[in-house]
């Protein structure tokens, strides 16, 4: 992505000094600042501590952190898988890594991620070209933050908007991003300085506001990104997606996943299968360090959610926009949105 | 309500010096102060302000304010209607109080308030004693702030289950009452502290986990209060309502809405006719004094939803728990909850 005049990725390998570099989006959108890590341990605690967000992202940060580890393999293949339990990339990135954990088949991995990110945007385009064609307008939703910063490179739901944004359409129509601020982190404060920074339109609003918007005709499409995505089409993404789907379906509003095929998990049958992360009741409590409970006050605070396949339209992958994600290497591709069941 | 040992109300009149008096909501849970008014000028503020929250708290306190207006109603009126534009409260207190603006009226009116969230309290508590027999658990969602801050005393979503904490079930079964935070405003702080201050247990979550909290099956009824509810049934509530009740619709769930017979409006034919009010964007932006979007971001505030009649199972009102508000008149109680319509 572009950042000033150059030209950033949010996960690298730095040759000289021989370790794993992040953009920190713990900082984001106050600091843009990078921080390393030399080890696994270092590496497993950025996972957790979220300073790297996004499936793919933290996909990359194993695949590196993997070459740290290369002296014991299985310990750091362990350690890494349990630093976030519902992230698919960050499981497929450590079984490719564990057949040779070599810098050069990690940077092969990372280059997949990006070149995947590269074709979900020009895919992406496409179908925002036609939904802006038909409804004269170009109104998107999207939730929590699924752009570069999450993937390496280019997004996976703001991937069609950056693309976009590089190329725009003929008619004249710009794309809005109507961005939920996705309690409780606070990811859309993330969508909205990438946004920016992109120089693509956005309104941020309140998670409940959403579906009210949806409701009241003023969103074209929604599109997010997904942190699984299972053999039968159900999707597990960040907590308040699922409600999203199902108001657009309420309402005839095409859903889409963005997702790379590293994201797909063809071996869970389905998304009650899928393990859902519950994280720290402080996240929900403590608001930008202030508590306006009574001490005592229990908290939950599950961070994902599935969406059954039924409420999705379709999935835009690195091979074509399509009606399951297990059709992205048969190429069948989905040619009217809403129609793709 | 019972604060320490004290009875307590969230509007009254001080007789001693003429003036409103009101439980200041906006330092609540931190600080339980109260707040007075001398003027129109004064009480309007306090409205706008949200220093009163809660559709039937507004409307005393706009009994009250019409007292100390009383020299010029008309003004009055006008003042009091621009202070907020969804609660139906406010607009009927004004009307009942334009007849004659005196005192006793005023009283009349908020007695009557209070009469009816204490029999929809005792309503909701044999639906509920219903529902936990049928399930076994008493998991209620609500959403926003429907307690007896909201309402002077009792509530209208939290009376039933006030009342079950002063007369608990014979089968032992203990409600469990599932708190959304309610952004942007964090009014869940509010409907954990009196919940707390009841000895009710309490969990918050998120807006986003709600949803997913019913599709989980942990939830067993959801009750949320109204700003306002018309001809067809149709109810504007907070923000967010509308995706609990479209939730728990697709997953079996009965979802009630408890109001007092001021919150219907039969001059309104359908929610598509409802004023929504759009409050400032730097409720959305500014984060407990903290703000993480950069410089000239863009937000959208809307303050209400409307839930369509056909996602709400019936409507806890002073006359019995009935399958469409205008019904409380004619005492036709759903017998069971799930099947009103």
């Amino acid at each position: 992505m572009r950042i000033g005049d150059q030209d950033v990725r949010s996960v690298w390998w730095d040759d000289e000094r021989q370790r794993l570099g992040l953009i920190d989006q713990r900082l984001l959108p106050h600091r843009l600042e990078q921080v390393y890590a030399t080890t696994v341990d270092e590496a497993a605690h950025l996972i957790t501590d979220m300073a790297v967000r996004g499936a793919p992202a933290i996909g990359a940060t194993a695949a590196y952190a993997m070459v740290l580890g290369a002296d014991d393999p299985e310990r750091s293949a362990q350690q890494l898988c349990a630093a976030r339990p519902t992230a698919r990339d960050l499981f497929t990135a450590v079984d490719h890594m564990l057949v040779d954990p070599s810098l050069t088949r990690a940077h092969a991995f990372v280059e997949g991620i990006v070149d995947a990110c590269a074709a979900i945007g020009r895919h992406g385009r496409t179908l925002l070209a036609d939904i802006a064609a038909e409804r004269g307008r170009l109104h998107v939703l999207t939730h929590c933050h699924a752009g570069a910063l999450a993937t390496v490179d280019h997004g996976t739901a703001l991937a069609p908007l950056h693309a976009l944004a590089r190329e725009p359409l003929g008619n004249g129509i710009r794309p809005h991003v109507f961005v939920s601020e996705t309690r409780p982190r606070f990811q859309g404060a993330i969508t909205a300085w990438e946004l920016s920074a992109a120089g693509i339109d956005h309104t941020v609003v309140v998670d409940n506001a959403a579906p009210h918007l949806i409701a009241r005709g003023e969103i074209d499409v929604v599109i997010t990104g997904a942190d699984r995505v299972v053999a039968n089409g159900d999707a597990a993404n960040k907590i308040g997606t699922y409600v999203r789907a199902l108001a657009a379906h309420a309402h005839g509003i095409p859903f889409y996943i963005a997702l790379p095929a590293t994201t797909y998990d063809p071996d869970t049958a389905n998304g009650a299968a899928i393990a859902i992360e519950e994280r720290s009741p402080n996240e929900v409590l403590d608001i930008a360090g202030h508590r306006p409970y009574a001490a005592g006050t229990q908290a939950r605070n599950p961070a994902f959610d599935v969406t059954p396949a039924a409420l999705i339209t379709g999935y835009i992958t690195e091979r074509g926009v399509v009606g399951h994600p297990a059709d992205a290497g048969r190429r069948r591709p989905v040619t009217t949105h809403g129609e793709a069941y």
